[in-house]
């Protein structure tokens, strides 16, 4: 490995992708403000039982491991959810619910680097603890409606399913725990043969396989058929019904929902109910998802406590907007370029820069001691709007020179003006 | 270790705390902006021999270190300049100079947890690359002066030293690298005795000593002595000179410079020339701290070029805050509650709620499915501006009641004049 090279599945971010991956954020942490949620900010680096605790087999196995110097097996975090169980159970124990708690950061997974796929990602990761009612899974989908809205992706789909229905389905036939973890990943990677082939009732193949295959002609059409398919099954059925009361809610706040997958599970061990994910139609890879689990906080020792969840791959959506070329809606700063004629002026034209910077004004300050066309040239070539040019015969009269790089004009402004004038 | 505790030396940052660390990193961001420097974002996990490259031995031993899934040995970093450095020799390599790179994030030490000093903290690091006058020396004090005053601190103080004094006396007498690095380390931990100890010659010996024990009425007077102190040594003399240029820059710019210390030294061995930190009268700790390293990209591999940098404490500078009780100045946002009545009406509570977000209100949804009295009691609780609440009948008026919950009136308001109302 290359001491010059970043970290095999790690990236440098520069230039206008940092802009991008900056601007998502902060869309993140807007739309978290306007759905309730409030911040924290929790450790990268957490004890290895705390992740691998409720993580599933995919994820513990590209967690990056290591014993710390006091001699604790610590690991770089995967995702943030064990973290903020850990909180609900120990700092935030009393917290009246429901809750609502925000979080944004890098994650970690020894993952096969591909497009749009590191070893280092971003997350936004917003959860919603107390409530078992539809509308805080309504509210989870409606958030990241508005965040993939808010960054002005378009063509973008949200993929709806339930876990609880083939859950349901597994646990009436018997099936244990671990068995239905292995079922449910194998369906999450499509292997749906080998998926069937670990179901050992025939009734009950047959009833999975007809979700498999189960094509509704809207997601209301689907969730109907799904009803039809599980109607022996009393938890599945309830499943259903949760899914299209939850589906009902979300439409009716016009988010709208491209499918709904009766065969859809996430690799995640720890959902008990609804789950979703995000698309745009340029990319392969999810943008993000979510879903309800109700027995994770049980798990971390907490009191039971209901949750709805999702993650934004924060990335990813930066990704997309890029492949879309989307425009940042930023507001377009004044930057200026401050050169004094002579080393002379140079305090003088330091005191001009700081002024400037105390009114908002975005300032390179000449510090190559360059003569003055070479540093306008410069200026020139960085796409400054204007050189403020600091000159001896102009300061006594409190007056600088101001040139319009795009306009090729320039004139004199007095000092005390100056930042009025650049920002008009 | 517990599960339920965070890695020792690491923390959760929530409520209040994580606002004001969120708020000084867009403080950091801001500034970086008005200084022009552009934003870069670099793996948090780096290759260990980058990261050992120039650290010093003191930062080396306090590393996170270890090997990843493709046994590759990384580290988590310490700091942000070995990922700049590397930046600068290969991504950034033809980039025209001057430029300026900042980064935010959290960094990694092994060190003895106390107040204001995490395992996990967050930096703010700024580097301009390319020049070699006094001018950019003078830029990046500025400019942490600037972050100190936007972040709203009182009688934060600026301790400025040029390390280009000892090392030209050490050089000039002979003394290698290596055993200047472990005096100027001594001395940065203020064992003076030990570090005289390592000086071979009496006459370097009394010079240092001088250097030590010199008292100017003010920075200016400082100067003045250190002048005379080391007047036998040309790089030394060159170098007080060189601080003289940048002290007179600085504080005809307004930026007042507490002191000037000449015996003043800093961790990193990377420093050739002015060195300075940052403190607040209530914390032992610096808040940040930086300096000119013009032998760092060379020692990387890339052409020569002249730096000079800084880096800032955020959750130090937030702490700061916190122990001088100031007041963040972001705008109060408007939050609501939205709640219906009857569970009828729970789509068209939603769709309020939605509609209102688009105005950038921030609201709360119930998800509870509470009585009213109840829900009224917990928004109250949250201490939301309003509860917006959703009736049947008032729902065929096109209506809601809004209920002022500071002033404990209630009013019926139109849907379509609802934002409006909220937000005057």
């Amino acid at each position: 490995m290359s001491t010059f090279q970043p970290v095999r599945g790690m990236r440098d971010i520069l230039a206008e992708d940092a802009q991008v991956l900056n601007y998502v954020i902060a869309k993140a942490r807007e739309t978290a403000g306007l759905y309730g949620f409030k911040e924290v900010i929790t450790p990268v680096v957490e004890p290895f039982e705390l992740l691998s605790l409720k993580s599933g087999d995919e994820i513990r196995q590209r967690m990056f491991i290591f014993d710390d110097l006091g001699g604790r097996k610590v690991s770089l975090r995967p995702e943030f959810t064990a973290s903020i169980a850990r909180l609900v159970t120990t700092a935030l124990r009393n917290e009246p619910k429901p809750f609502r708690v925000f979080s944004v950061g890098s994650v970690y997974r020894y993952d096969e680097p591909q497009r749009g796929r590191y070893r280092e990602f971003w997350q936004a990761n917003f959860e919603l603890m107390g409530s078992s009612n539809p509308e805080a899974d309504a509210e989870i989908i409606l958030l990241a409606n508005s965040l993939l809205k808010t960054a002005g992706l378009e063509g973008y789909a949200i993929k709806l399913g339930h876990v609880g229905v083939l859950k349901g389905i597994m646990s009436q036939e018997g099936i244990d725990d671990k068995t239905q973890n292995a079922i449910l990943q194998k369906m999450d990677k499509k292997e749906y043969e080998a998926a069937l082939a670990l179901v050992a009732s025939e009734k009950c193949r047959n009833v999975i396989h007809g979700l498999i295959e189960l094509n509704g002609t809207s997601p209301f059409d689907t969730v109907q058929k799904m009803q039809k398919q599980v109607q022996d099954y009393e938890k599945a059925t309830a499943s259903v019904e949760n899914l299209a009361a939850i589906l009902k809610l979300v439409v009716e706040s016009e988010c709208e929902i491209q499918a709904v997958d009766p065969a859809f599970a996430r690799g995640l061990e720890y959902y008990t109910g609804m789950i979703f994910e995000l698309y745009v139609p340029q990319l392969e890879i999810a943008l993000g998802g979510g879903g309800r689990y109700d027995r994770l906080i049980e798990a971390f020792g907490g009191e039971p406590t209901p949750a709805v969840g999702m993650a934004a791959g924060l990335d990813r959506i930066a990704l997309a907007m890029q492949v879309q070329e989307i425009q940042l809606k930023t507001p377009q700063q004044k930057r200026v370029a401050v050169i004094s004629i002579k080393d002379e002026q140079k305090g003088e034209a330091l005191k001009i820069a700081q002024m400037l910077r105390h009114s908002g004004i975005w300032v390179e300050f000449e510090v190559m001691g360059r003569k003055m066309t070479k540093a306008l040239e410069d200026a020139d070539k960085r796409r400054v709007h204007y050189a403020v040019i600091i000159g001896e015969r102009e300061l006594k009269e409190s007056k600088v020179v101001v040139k319009d790089l795009a306009k090729r004009t320039q004139t004199q402004v007095e000092i005390a003006r100056l930042a009025e004038k650049i920002k008009s």
